[in-house]
């Protein structure tokens, strides 16, 4: 059977639903002290990094991605100047963020070394040099310790990190403790913005004790959600805030901010795609309005 | 190894890119004159229609396609008293078209008398006695013929039709002829809704084609998007008239109609869901924009 | 994609390698006391039964297990007249015992009252009607218990089992002492036979290790081995005696023995395919020679 | 889910039967002008060779069949010391016939020139230095044409090609007419061994071709089988001559021939092994002797 593909990554959504995909090639495989990390070529989705199994960004649907995650929060800040980005060792989160003219400084804080330098290699459209970029600070530390120590504050703040995995190197950063501290280290007006979960009607349960542990610590929390093909359905976000609330800017005022503070055209996100992420279907508002859990670092939420 | 399940069902959506999901059981296997007809039972999705390889609906998200096909046309229009249904045969397209209180009449017709035998033995809660109430005249015959030759026109039409396969029973009503025999048979402030394919980054193509192809016969077309996870992403819909435009409505209007129209709670949509599957992001939008291919009988589209 | 087969069983060998084959129905899905039970239909290897996730036996090869389970032993044996059998719930081990006109009783115990129901019900070509046999007296309870406690002795007896997986009813069956027991249970002259796990190259571990325990306890141990294509791979048996050596059997002995006392032709065991199953690979016999281990119940071997 | 693995190489042995086993790493996937080629690294099989998406070899195992197809022909001749090889390009066939001393002469032919430069790159264990061995003359050729217009004769002839797949390179190397040329170019008392597809009970349809064929040109054809796991299965060889029978030879003439004349302890044959290949299962002896089909360039054999 020459034709059909005879190389299949298996993403386990859940123990009984599985995304799989045709290999092509699998240019680099190994292991970082954090995480076992895989470059994989797939006729799909293009070339992918996965990271402990997971496919943490695809070529062909990585713009829907981080442009989701990170104009939403800069649009809304009205002059964000000092940025921190936890995670997001692919670069393509900093690529974006450093697209803003009003952009002075980057601090990025990614655990794993390894990340970096493998994606530059195969994967060099997501950072596009942007680790070159004189506006950057990248330390490679726990970003929890950063963000408890760090003198500084920020106008946003992103969490571009992977899902909270029983043995990953995630969880901690999705509890309120950490919440907590990152709400200090935002100046005043500021507005913090992270990916969080599915929002798949079969499996939404991260997402929503994400969105709630988030209304723990913020007076202004907007949940959103954006369909990555590779992530294998419909993925969540939220932006939160002290103060700001970005529900409140109309498609012409998006677009007239994008127009005048953004270089290059984006692919995704404009005034018109907003409503689409941030307007919910009412199922999910409903739990989200009815989930109680908050996530702490002694009660943790574990992804399958 | 026994804890991980053994039976899987593989929903190839292309060559490269399957979902598949653990079997359960799978009380009915069989085929009709037309297709090949499963009902299955899965952990991920409950009790499942696969028509000819393809799932039509499952038990945990059937809600969202059936409320996103058939809500936004009804609605848009001022008074809907008679309706069209091509194909449907679960019975869940019907289920919420009678829901609205304003309907007097409804013809459906499906090709394929087994669909509707098989789904109300297995599948009870997708028609949930709709089949028997008297507002409904049922027949089993080709839409096409149906439509050409009927005298009656209607408020609303509602197409809901499984994919353009080569092989299959459909792929004719994807083309300009009908939706121009469609149009002569919805009376003045008529409208029409259709399901459309998937609207992934990665395969848009047959959703484009028939967004492209209904602008060539309506002149207000709404192309507008759902995730429903068993589809294995986002899925394309579309409602054209000749006069009405629903994107008009203000969350508030579309509120009020369905709470003075529809009998029982909707699950999915309202005022606020609204905006959330008619904004498109901007790469959709413009690969629609540049869309040239028109369907035709002589040019047919065929999914995978 | 319809032509591509849509349900697959997949049946992991070890966690590295897995046979799946495509399933067309699904007759009966169920849970014993003591295992989960499934008949599936298979268009490779007909209808099959399936305990605890792993494939008993097909209609399209069973008759190679189980001829090769019972006919060295009994051609072995100069006059087979009473037999034991351990499990072998699906009745087929037991069709091919009663097939020898010498046999005047047969005594089979198996925990799991529901196999031969259900396989009656759905596979009776396994059963052939033996279980209405009056030469046999069947009980539904622990052969541990049996072998250990009845004053009987057999000219022949049959370990036909599942498994030793951790979790599964068989474990304790696979240990020196109950083979010490069931020795004790033998004739003067007698002589016992059952099969001994997979036997391929990449994990024979389980067969090496039931055939040294078998030397523990029996003069004369021959291990053997026959293509199972449904099984994934070659299959090992043991025949054990404390006299008898069936591999002093030339090839016209035995074809003269299955003529004189067997009913009705063989498919795969005579005379010519008896050394193709006795004649073992040189590493084979290099691995079975240097096995050190003895299965003990406090020191169990358990298979993937 | 960290601990599944999650490339999966699938190996279609029918429509309805795959053996799929993980992937750790690719080294290589690549095209020659005849096939496409791929070396994958598996926990289950070790290294493999990937030929048209069909495994070729893996480490694991590939000594079962390169002794299986080379010895037995080699040891039935009285003194082998020209030996012709077609295909065989992984040069592990070239390895065991060198291992003979008697060897003064071996020509191997492959269309392929890239096969040995990948293998002896990737897979050096294959031909452990055979393709410097001053004794092999290597052409890179179509072996068709190269035995009909050879002048020279061989003791011992062995075909190791891939399977007659319907668009692959090897198809017409199964028909008689090639046979014949063969036959014409052994020389007096010359042998010839090739492998001949699955033997498994479900489908040996191309092996029971390829033994009547061989019949209608040879006068004494020995079919014979070997487990090989990574092939999904028993595999099928057989040996052909005008005037040789090794079924004649007893196992301490083989193990007195082997010791004599090859270098190094062989780890699948010898003369105990000897019948345990050669001793077929009855209903496989039937179905040979039943078997009508002789293959020829016009009524060729396609495998799955």
């Amino acid at each position: 059977m020459t034709e059909m593909a005879m190389n299949w990554f298996w993403d386990c959504v859940t123990p009984d639903l599985i995304q799989t995909f045709s290999v092509s090639a699998m240019p680099y495989t190994g292991k970082s002290k954090y995480q076992s990390i895989q470059i994989l070529d797939s006729p799909a989705f293009g070339r992918c990094l996965v990271l402990d199994g997971k496919i943490q960004c695809s070529e062909s649907d990585e713009f829907i991605y981080h442009e989701t995650l990170v104009h939403p929060a800069m649009i809304a800040h009205p002059k964000p100047e000092t940025v921190f980005i936890a995670g997001g060792g692919e670069g393509a989160t900093l690529r974006e963020v450093l697209a803003h003219k009003t952009v002075k400084r980057v601090v990025m804080v990614d655990i794993d070394r390894k990340v970096p330098q493998i994606c530059q290699k195969y994967l060099p459209s997501l950072s596009q040099g942007a680790f070159d970029d004189s506006r950057l600070e990248l330390l490679y530390m726990d970003a929890l310790k950063y963000v408890a120590e760090t003198k500084e504050k920020f106008d946003v703040m992103i969490l571009d990190l992977t899902e909270p995995l029983e043995e990953g190197p995630a969880y901690l950063l999705f509890a309120k403790e950490f919440y907590q501290d990152l709400s200090k280290k935002l100046k005043k007006g500021g507005i913090m913005s992270l990916q969080a979960g599915a929002t798949s009607v079969m499996f939404p349960s991260t997402f929503l004790a994400v969105v709630n542990t988030l209304r723990a610590v913020f007076s202004v929390v907007a949940p959103y959600q954006a369909e990555i093909p590779s992530f294998g359905g419909p993925w969540g976000f939220a932006v939160a805030s002290q103060t700001l609330d970005l529900r409140e800017l109309s498609p012409e005022e998006i677009d007239r901010r994008l127009a005048s503070r953004v270089r290059g055209p984006l692919r995704f996100y404009d005034g018109l795609a907003h409503p689409g992420i941030f307007s919910l279907p009412k199922y999910l508002r409903q739990q989200i309005a009815e989930e109680k859990r908050v996530i702490t670092k002694d009660k943790p939420v574990f992804t399958y």
